[in-house]
């Protein structure tokens, strides 16, 4: 399984009263991740989007939280693809601090694609790649 | 099992270039829903916070998606106590479209009560009704 | 010189943790009130958007921040037209508290139209009394 | 004058149904550019608030939208001081796209020094290098 690393730095804008982090948040966060996960396996989501007139739907999130991420931590996203077929995905996300290595949230994500009528797609096969599925003909 | 419901009217700022609204922005509803569900049982959470220094911090969300929110419409938030005793409490939310009825999407949120030093505490027992736990002395 | 008035309630989401609502929400805040002012004057900018493909760009907006608003608090928003023209408009914005009657916040944004293509467009001379415009054959 | 420089990439969530980035996250990117620039010049904000109990509170915003930023665009901010005392610092932003040069916006904010019970502070002469201030003896 392979897990993609990026970094956030938390901004003052993302912190509540509380003093820590909006839970809201941490799935913008999340977003971040995938796009970069995606990004390093050589699709940028933008193409996908403009050029596939593919949207990559939300349908299901979930996030437990750890330990309260703060204002100006360093925040590293672990992302990784759980489960993938032609029409869904299910993203993976580790959130850890990234100086102290203290665990901050773990959460989850399930997407459909969407044409621009936002109704169900199939990926096309040229990016099935990026999601790890096979994508030998005959193979679906 | 009480039902409180509560509306917005989704903002500008709360839709995406998908045109819909961005995901994460349902849990800010929830929000809305579960401080008017405790405001209805006569609990403040302003006052929860300042007098009593109690927060009400989110340990796990989760949402289910079903069908779009739009720029404009009226979302009826329907909140409820899913399960609760004296150090955390569960809310329950059917989002609704008020004009048609459609199911928005469904979510949950578990919090526990955490004093100013972000430690776990017990909900005063004063405000345990809000939440449906019954405070006769001996029962915890 | 017509002024409407909205009330939205601060939420939790809208705080930092200076303990006051994060400066940028106030612009979200004006949002509601044009919207609301609109609506008030026989125009869903919803509709503006989806059958007249017309867009209401801000190209400036500024605020002077005069007491900060809370959590919870119930803000007041005073919307009003201070110029407009076929092709722009200014709004102008009070924001007060509207238990205390404290003046809170004043802004101004001022917005050109523009066509599903960004480039700019006139108003729909339909549309012209809503924002003052004196919408006689003749008049520009 | 020192302009520092530091780049935000657009996330999804910052964008809204016109395709391009709502205009109040463009604020959240200037706060961006201007913990940034203190940190350049050797003041972690966090460690203001912290240790000297010292807030930057907002007290003037405003920003001229010159050309949409769009999603996943990298977005340069070039941030300055423009004025400061002991009391007061206006910070100067100048955004612009990374790939293309254009100039996305260009932004102002004003900031009074508060402590923790939100009444004003002067600056501890310690940290008026950060501002370009002379911090010599008997110099106000």
């Amino acid at each position: 399984m392979k897990i993609h690393e990026t970094k956030v730095r938390v901004r003052y804008a993302e912190t509540d009263q509380m003093g820590v982090v909006y839970h809201a948040n941490y799935l913008v966060w999340m977003e971040v991740g995938r796009v970069e996960y995606c990004r390093a396996e050589g699709l940028r989501y933008k193409d996908l989007e403009d050029e596939d007139q593919i949207h990559l739907a939300v349908v299901e999130a979930s996030c437990r939280y750890l330990h309260p991420a703060k204002y100006d931590d360093e925040i590293l996203i672990r992302t990784s693809v759980a489960e993938a077929h032609s029409r869904m995905v299910v993203f993976h996300y580790d959130l850890v601090n990234a100086d102290s290595g203290t665990n901050v949230a773990r959460g989850t994500t399930k997407h459909i694609f969407l044409g621009k009528d936002l109704k169900p797609r199939k990926l096309p096969r040229e990016h099935w790649h990026v999601f790890g599925l096979d994508a030998r003909p005959g193979v679906a």
